[in-house]
């Protein structure tokens, strides 16, 4: 069987590059006789794969030395209730901006821990949209403003970073590295690994670290970010082969010329699907409003809900996975994130041409 | 390089023919032309995986109706907290049992949420111990017991689990399904997997389905056991590589005849290095009370630490892993769990002779 166009929204595609080494190494880790995942996480052969995880993401994400790497567990949704157990001091209050079922999810979390302030919510509007970031009535007095910076079922991407007078915080799970930002903005952005940095099972969490002492000692220790910032990540028994892949995406990555060199090979796969879209005279119809148009989940709908099964069904027997939309929505949703090839956008591309012509 | 004979405490030695299959299909997995890490968590192919890690698991471990088995993150050290969190209400108590290090972390974070009361405290015994768990003072009306059935670093592990008054609750991490035991004597049962089941980032979690209503509605909803318990544990991504090693090792765990085969082998690694230490005329000194000696830690001293740090040093030469005990306590440890076949065990034996010969 060959490679299958993989677009599926997470866990998604992984370089094969990165597979290949870590086929070829899987039982015997840099001539240990061992697998990485049998190495001991205190260990030189893995404290060297976990050393360079962490300085490859400070590399890529351009840490300063104001802010710190952490490789968690339980994904973006323990983060949900993990940054307000952490930020979000007793009788203060904390902006959420509800751009979607993700934002949602967050806020849901952060009202059991105190006051939410919603600065904006777009979470109901068709087309699928997001509010004008520059202008909305951040508080001044706020914990954080929480902001969501791609909506993986609305297929929605927040096209710059505000400033704003509390720490910015960002779940970036589905486009983290897609892109280069500016992470001075933001006190605090987590992401789950698996659409743009490797497997399930580990979560991304950077921190500046004057925010590290904000959680109360009563908060259970694992829950803490000071716990794992004092220890690397290495307070417990950490997720050593999620963590391996992830070093090698990284490395990937770096190749590739870091946030910037993948950026402009995910704005051109993104420009070609969203020009397939707008130029079919109306049989694909983007979901999203134009000017939050997320790069790496491309939503669209058919003329009708059995087309759009045709569409999902064929595909599939042309070797291209993951297209039907998310199950809240229906439609067709692409996932195009760092790791999916050009060829693979191309391919659809011409099914998609191939499509409307035999049902348009 | 061949395969080392190792005796990591965890992450630890997984079964050679279980790194073998997932190599083989690890850039193709069953065909589909992508590895099982870029397969969905809600697409079929990882679906059976799924399906079978748990009805493995719950065969293996003898669950009746009354049971269920979730996979989680974030390791025993995650469920130190989470244990009382669901299970201990508001003004209760929970009854521990102090038999070392890691019953002493889980008590720490109980103490977070409730009270607790300590039935005993073992954990400063020199040969480390264990009480006798059948004349504890258990409370009548303590929300569960927390045991800790094997302690990794003291070399101790529990002969029997008594039947108490209220829900035993055991941090099993590094002897679940090294033997059997019966489930009904337990309300929950927890072990992080990367002793006896897999990787590590994989927390597999046996609850009494009773249980799953305790926790309020106010805790994190990826705190709550019903959260994951409702759902599969497929509320939000799990770890699926990890879950599916785990479910490979299940597969050969089935074929080793289940619990009752592996421990009769387990047993036999035991038997035949205490009988090394025992036989060594006092050069080998045993750390534990022969009582309690565990069959998946054994622990030893050397008559001095300059030999013992030979020790090490040799055995690393002769591609022996593992063997230095914790850095808290010091001497040997030869972790023997489910996958360190008994060669290495033979091979360890053959050494620890060979080096008295020499040094003794």
């Amino acid at each position: 069987m060959s490679r299958a166009y993989n677009f599926n929204a997470g866990p998604a595609a992984l370089p094969l590059e990165v597979l290949e080494q870590a086929k070829a190494e899987l039982t015997d880790f840099a001539g240990t006789g061992m697998s990485i995942m049998e190495h001991s996480h205190r260990g030189k052969a893995y404290d060297a794969v976990h050393q360079e995880a962490v300085a490859n993401m400070s590399k890529l994400l351009g840490l300063t030395d104001d802010y710190q790497v952490l490789f968690l567990q339980g994904g973006a949704s323990l983060q949900f209730s993990q940054v307000p157990l952490n930020l979000l001091p007793a009788g203060g209050s904390a902006d959420y901006v509800n751009t979607g079922t993700w934002a949602n999810k967050a806020i849901k979390e952060a009202k059991k821990v105190g006051t939410v302030n919603i600065l904006a919510d777009t979470s109901k509007e068709i087309p699928t949209n997001m509010p004008d970031f520059a202008a909305l009535p951040y508080s001044k007095d706020a914990a954080y403003v929480h902001v969501t910076s791609n909506e993986t079922i609305a297929g929605t991407e927040m096209p710059f970073f505000p400033d704003t007078p509390s720490p910015l915080v960002a779940d970036m799970s589905s486009d983290i590295l897609s892109r280069p930002f500016d992470i001075t903005k933001f006190g605090l952005v987590y992401a789950g690994a698996q659409k743009n940095l490797g497997p399930s099972g580990v979560t991304l969490v950077v921190i500046r670290k004057d925010l590290l002492e904000r959680a109360p000692e009563t908060l259970p220790t694992m829950l803490q970010y000071r716990t794992q910032a004092k220890e690397n990540s290495l307070y417990n028994t950490p997720p050593t082969f999620g963590i391996y892949i992830l070093m090698l995406v990284s490395r990937w990555l770096l190749a590739k010329g870091g946030a910037a060199g993948i950026e402009a090979i995910n704005k051109a796969k993104a420009a070609k699907l969203y020009a397939a879209i707008d130029g079919s005279g109306g049989f694909y119809k983007g979901t999203a409003v134009p000017a939050f148009r997320s790069n790496m989940n491309v939503t669209w709908r058919l003329p009708s809900e059995e087309l759009e099964a045709l569409f999902v069904k064929e595909a599939i027997a042309q070797n291209m996975i993951g297209l039907k939309g998310h199950r809240s929505v229906g439609g067709i949703r692409a996932s195009i994130y760092n790791a999916c090839p050009p060829e693979a956008v191309d391919a659809l591309v011409a099914f998609m041409a191939d499509f409307q012509k035999k049902n348009g």
